[in-house]
């Protein structure tokens, strides 16, 4: 499919607190508990997109407004072009990449779909910003695929940039802009052995406070891409964490056995004792390293969804399956939803906050199953995905 | 179905917060946040079983251990005899009562259903207290229905009863032990016109703190019974609504109002801006009445589940449905876990200190469904249902 048939086509999808700006808050929603805060590290290293440390916030955002047409960035005017030359802010070049990013999974995903095709939602707020969602539902191949980019412009309260190391313990700030911009997407595909793919990265960055002589501006990098198969093919697990290593390589070798764990950890089920696939990478609060080189690294891993992830599809797409098959991995499904509703630092905020609803819960399955007790025979097939959940393993 | 069959039937099921022990912690999971609480209000004043205020709390709870036969009580012998007679403890009395209430209603399903039957687990914790759970799944008649009861002997913190009224404000008592009994309930129908019920009543009690003088044992009561329909049939949540308010004005005039919007008010989907359905009763934190009274009042509320309810599912089991019916109906059902894993008191807090998850989770419906975007088209019965869960109306 040739890029101008995505650029087309209406489609949709963003991922929570991408679709999130901070700067005027309308309410407190009730449920929104202000004292949902650690404060034992300092704010500034620690916040990500995926916000814990924003609960610290306790404001709904503003409502996003729906846009006829992409515009060519969603950036201010004041933070540049959207060339992706090196003389371009990293905001800019970053937001380039994401979107390049989203149109390259996206051409990817209809292509093997052959049936499908992605809705998209544009939208924008008003105190900056705005974001792309695309969704394709019910395809030949995928359930449900969905694909958002956005960009977050916010001010951050006082109370959150008290702890950045850099500024003068005497000196309160007052409230510190910040920027956030991002792509996340999450792939269900129809076929019991085809596996679920989610993957997100993300960049912020605060403004130099103008108050407190000496506190610098900080930016981080965060994300990651996982696997979630109902079904081990040791071939397809090897695959994907292999491609997902060269990408890591290619900047330090302490990456991949340091992100595939971050992984494992992150994406953990702790009422189940139970991870809700079999990782890939995650890593959050990224800084220090070279930002050129974070940047790079952030693109490479962007770049290796597809070939990560695609010949994948390809080959179990038409697998023939059973209603055993199909019925384990809904209750699979039914572990994503719980991990994505009662863990997932994005999905949780954006809930809380008043993201954009759509946007957030695309990440949900299609359709999914809870069985009262199921416990699959030990050294069946099913058994041994969920064993790998329990117990993760090295792939490679 | 006689009374033996549900003794004889292994079966199975509890709800949360009514299958937690407070007392010896054995580690925090890293999920559980300390800072997850509110000081604003007197702690026992407000402590409920879906345990708003023993976040404060931190700590996970013993692990149960499953228990071949049903034991005659969960009490420990120091609270007396399991007899009704009114000589008996009130903890004694609301035992008994839960489980008269769980025999009754398992029966009533068991017959209504024609084949599914009850699967029971029952289990107890080292430090006292335990449960029989009970579910009921690919039934005839319904999907998934769990009914469980359970009784929670803990200890809770210092901090917790430091804003009881009636401490002296300058004395700090130790840990205080507290005891909790309930009966929770979800019931899932197969057909799309026959709806979801909720029911839960709950007992609380405080022993009086030693080392304050003058500080008093407290109790309350909590609970409610709701109806969760996918379509609007009138008449039923007309007779539905009315045997609450029959069960109210027994006891007093202002509670089938106060209770009717206190439950449209706790079950609401604040991400959603919609509640997950029609509504019923809900109160909580209730002690300002004569202990004996609410004790009957409660008992009153879990007599009436059965006449509330079984007609209704009687009338509308076997009506014909086509796919749009079944397919609405999964997406309320997704309604109803982004509800329970992310709103409710009882879930929430069950799933981060280690409850009984199975029994937890059994409220989920066996299958459920996420369309990104669906809006159904004004006029249709699928928006009058959704609009009646935006604006909560008065059925009687």
């Amino acid at each position: 499919m040739p890029p101008a048939t995505v650029i087309s086509t209406p489609s949709s999808l963003t991922l929570s607190p991408l679709s999130s700006s901070y700067s005027t808050a309308k309410k407190a929603p009730s449920h929104f508990s202000c004292s949902n805060v650690s404060t034992r590290s300092p704010f500034l290293r620690n916040y990500n997109l995926n916000c814990r440390r924003f609960s610290v916030i306790c404001t709904a955002i503003e409502k996003e407004i729906p846009v006829s047409e992409r515009p060519q960035t969603f950036l201010r005017e004041s933070d540049g072009s959207t060339s992706s030359s090196s003389s371009s802010s990293v905001r800019a070049r970053f937001e380039t990449m994401i979107r390049e990013a989203q149109d390259r999974v996206c051409q990817a995903i209809e292509a093997v779909d052959g049936g499908g095709r992605f809705k998209e939602d544009v939208w924008s707020r008003p105190g900056g910003g705005g974001g792309i969602s695309r969704v394709l539902q019910d395809g030949t191949v995928w359930e449900k695929a969905g694909v958002n980019v956005s960009v977050v412009y916010g001010v951050m309260p006082p109370e959150a940039y008290r702890a950045a190391k850099a500024a003068a313990s005497d000196l309160k700030p007052g409230p510190i802009p910040f920027f956030a911009a991002g792509i996340s997407s999450v792939l269900h595909p129809k076929n019991p052995f085809a596996p679920t793919l989610h993957f997100n990265y993300r960049y912020f960055e605060t403004d130099a406070p103008k108050d407190v002589p000496g506190a610098p501006r900080q930016w981080w990098f965060g994300g990651g891409t996982d696997l979630t198969p109902a079904y081990i093919v040791e071939e397809d697990v090897r695959h994907f964490h292999t491609i997902q290593k060269q990408a890591c390589d290619k900047f330090d070798p302490t990456f991949y056995p340091r992100f595939k764990k971050w992984c494992d950890d992150y994406f953990y089920i702790q009422h189940r004792g139970e991870r809700r696939g079999l990782g890939g990478i995650f890593f959050d609060d990224l800084n220090d390293y070279d930002q050129e080189m974070l940047l790079s690294f952030a693109t490479e891993c962007a770049n290796s969804v597809v070939p990560a992830y695609i010949p994948i599809i390809e080959k179990r797409k038409d697998l023939p399956f059973s209603d055993r098959h199909k019925q384990w991995q809904q209750l699979r499904r039914g572990r994503y939803v719980e991990f994505n509703l009662v863990y997932d630092r994005g999905t949780t905020f954006g809930l809380k906050t008043g993201g954009r609803i759509e946007s957030i819960l695309v990440s949900l399955p299609l359709s999914a199953r809870w069985e009262y007790d199921h416990k699959p025979e030990e050294g069946t097939e099913e058994w041994k995905l969920l064993d790998a959940c329990i117990n993760p393993k090295e792939w490679i």
